[in-house]
């Protein structure tokens, strides 16, 4: 059983994906490690707005990194997407029960009043 | 296939899980339908607050309200539930992916340097 991330921690992670070039750096880095450079140039920001973008989403927990030489690398920090698909899976479970629960009790409601 | 969510409303749908009372009443409302006093209570937030953190799971589009005679009441949209899920699961097969070519590429290596 994974341990459930800390309140802040999703916070911070949720935010950080709460913008579409953040997201699309998540989408470059999950083909592979890029350095800034490499992210900020398909989408179109300049350097220093893609450090800061970069910097959120390592706060995040969504992306590392790591530098060889002069080259600051980054990458996906798989425990991230696994701690958001544990997230929307607990919540779609107790939404399907709620569901299940409703339909057995229409039907029984419907047994009720075909016995009648 | 599902049409992918705007990047706007994807904004908004991470935005508003990024606060620990919103995420709170996501994980109250996903076992059933309530009003706003009954979130607001168990999560100790004045009603005004509740109302707030409502709306903007609203404009998020995760949860959708209904009002009968004087009572509003809310419940969790399932489809952000699953626009969430398909995100993350389409960004865990692209880094699957990537990590079965780095595994493909060091068994060749590994293969090389045993022939030499």
């Amino acid at each position: 059983m994974r341990a459930a991330a800390e309140p802040a921690q999703l916070d911070r992670m949720f935010f950080a994906l709460a913008d579409f070039h953040r997201r699309g750096m998540i989408d470059r880095l999950s083909r592979g490690p890029a350095s800034v450079s490499d992210l900020a140039g398909p989408l179109g920001i300049a350097l220093p707005s893609a450090v800061k973008h970069l910097a959120v989403l390592e706060r995040g927990g969504l992306v590392a990194s790591e530098k060889v030489g002069r080259v600051r690398t980054y990458r996906v920090e798989p425990r991230a997407l696994d701690t958001m698909e544990t997230w929307v899976a607990r919540r779609k479970k107790l939404l399907n029960a709620q569901f299940d629960r409703l339909e057995a009790y229409l039907a029984s409601q419907a047994n009720k009043s075909s016995r009648r």
